[in-house]
């Protein structure tokens, strides 16, 4: 085929296909709104002129490979209410093994778990969930666990919503998320839950892809039996991905400084301060829950997801507060 | 201005720079050898025909998301002799620090790096590494650190071809990753070399970010002075990502499992394993240090980069043996 055969028709449909079908040569039109679910106001603004800034020509712009974002996952992308969701995964399993293990009627932190007293538990923080995990976990395979964590977020339902727990997302998280991506943000999830234990499932949910999971771990080690290697679980925990944890697990696992952190707990605080307390545009964001309606409202005296210094230090800092009643149209996407 | 308008040769153009501009609109044409420095042969044969076999539609098929590629640093992507390069590194440091630590003259690995004692700095392997690393890195902030690496990679000599030591990389590995990248792999580097001495330089020698390098690590710490955060580095190890550590490594920083691995010594064994004793295509390579003349020739009974088991296990489980004096026609770009 020679171009000069081509009809004018013909060269209109390349010119057309061509250039529809590769988004890097779309002209600068009009788009539709990234982020339906946000109410107009000053936080939607924010996110908006700031990616704006650093995306376009001038003193912001940050170069496409620094643009790393990175967000809490517990009550900052789903709910975390009235227990964390990896807490009642874990205690799903406790409860399935505890007849092989009598044992843990009287040890901590399974007898809470076992008398359903979830004070005890909430007081343990992540840290104890990742110990329980640890626990009901060692023996096995990480495929084996995968597969488990996936049977249980296509069987288990939320109490108050009967909905997989996976489908408890904030639908303007979603948005918020591939908005970034679309202007060429990599998006990381970095939780104090366990890596393990969300990898099956964000990138479904998120369109976060495992290798951008940063989370806290067990130890595991390599097995070949002969032909057959595997990486098991240890019962031990190898790192907490929470607190001052979280920039050191972002150093880990990305090793860039990110330019934009979204958190709802103090949990998040060291993330936000690593994140913006440097040179250059830098976002910080705190999801408050103040909903009680539609999701919780609960912040300084929580026992989950406690919201005390990080909202004190947020008007010192410029870090913006998302406030869950005002700014979101919707919290979940099944209300769209 | 509507397309009604539009001349025959505007429309030419659209459609030729349209079509051009954009790599998923390229017709499959006959494309340029993708890897010229390798030689005719069974191995390139091999390598075009997993990457065609796992990117076309077919039983082979690989998703795109899946498509994860992991390579071995010292000895498959750049040289490794007379002395791991990072080994260079770590006594160019200790040797300018040992005026201000006077008892190193009587401790091992230090005594050994003052006195010049290769021999039981190497019976140490990656690991010895780690710790000289931890000693003369604590204290500094991770950023403190990078500069230093990148300092010493615009400075330092290799004493055989006087040239940095990241020109001493493989012309015939870089067209390999690049022609992986190209079909949608995601290439990642897992080295028992240390996280942070890797990532300043990676990505400009490789192509390959920091968030796709794994590696050994020491412990950190986050740090709040007044407004400024750091992360320290700590005199301790946290991980040592060699041999077993291989696949714990890639489990827990990528969370999918290879389907094409790369390396040349024994501490590559169980990331070959891992990544080939499994169903669907699997590409497993050895590169054998074969050259003499050009690099230098190794393996069974070498201090560095020993080949030995995975030699021997080489052909039962169909790995690729790259025989660099037959396979490559150059060694480092500077003699294209």
């Amino acid at each position: 085929m020679s171009f000069a055969s081509l009809t004018r028709r013909t060269l209109l449909q390349i010119a057309l296909v061509g250039t529809l079908a590769c988004p890097v040569m779309l002209p600068a039109i009009a788009q539709a709104d990234p982020l339906p679910s946000w109410n107009e106001g000053k936080t939607k603004a924010a996110i908006v002129d700031f990616v704006m800034r650093t995306t376009a020509p001038g003193p912001d712009f940050v170069a496409v490979g620094d643009r790393i974002a990175t967000f809490d996952n517990d009550g900052t992308l789903w709910s975390e209410q009235p227990l964390y969701f990896q807490l009642a995964f874990v205690l799903d399993r406790v409860k399935a093994m505890a007849k092989d293990h009598p044992e843990w009627k009287d040890t901590q932190p399974f007898k809470a778990v076992i008398e359903g007293d979830t004070k005890t538990l909430m007081a343990g923080g992540e840290k104890g969930i990742v110990e329980l995990l640890a626990a009901t976990s060692s023996g096995m395979s990480v495929e084996d666990f995968s597969a488990s964590v996936v049977e249980w977020t296509k069987t288990a339902r939320h109490p108050r919503f009967d909905k997989p727990y996976t489908e408890l997302v904030f639908q303007p998280m979603l948005e918020l998320l591939a908005y970034l991506r679309a202007n060429d943000y990599q998006t990381f999830i970095v939780s104090g839950g366990g890596v393990e234990f969300m990898r099956p499932w964000t990138e479904g949910a998120y369109g976060i892809p495992p290798q951008q999971v940063v989370g806290s771990s067990g130890k595991t080690e390599f097995k070949l039996d002969g032909d057959t290697p595997s990486i098991q679980k240890l019962p031990a925990i190898e790192f907490v991905d929470d607190g001052p944890g979280k920039p050191v697990g972002i150093n880990r696992f990305i090793g860039k400084r990110p330019v934009f952190a979204a958190g709802n707990s103090d949990g998040d605080l060291q993330m936000l301060q690593w994140t913006t307390l440097n040179s250059g545009p830098r976002f910080g964001m705190i999801i408050h829950h103040t909903d009680a309606k539609r999701e919780w409202a609960y912040d300084r005296d929580s026992h989950i997801g406690k919201l005390d210094k990080a909202l004190d230090e947020a008007p010192k800092r410029g870090w913006t507060v998302v406030d869950m009643k005002d700014d979101w149209k919707v919290i979940y996407p099944f209300e769209k």
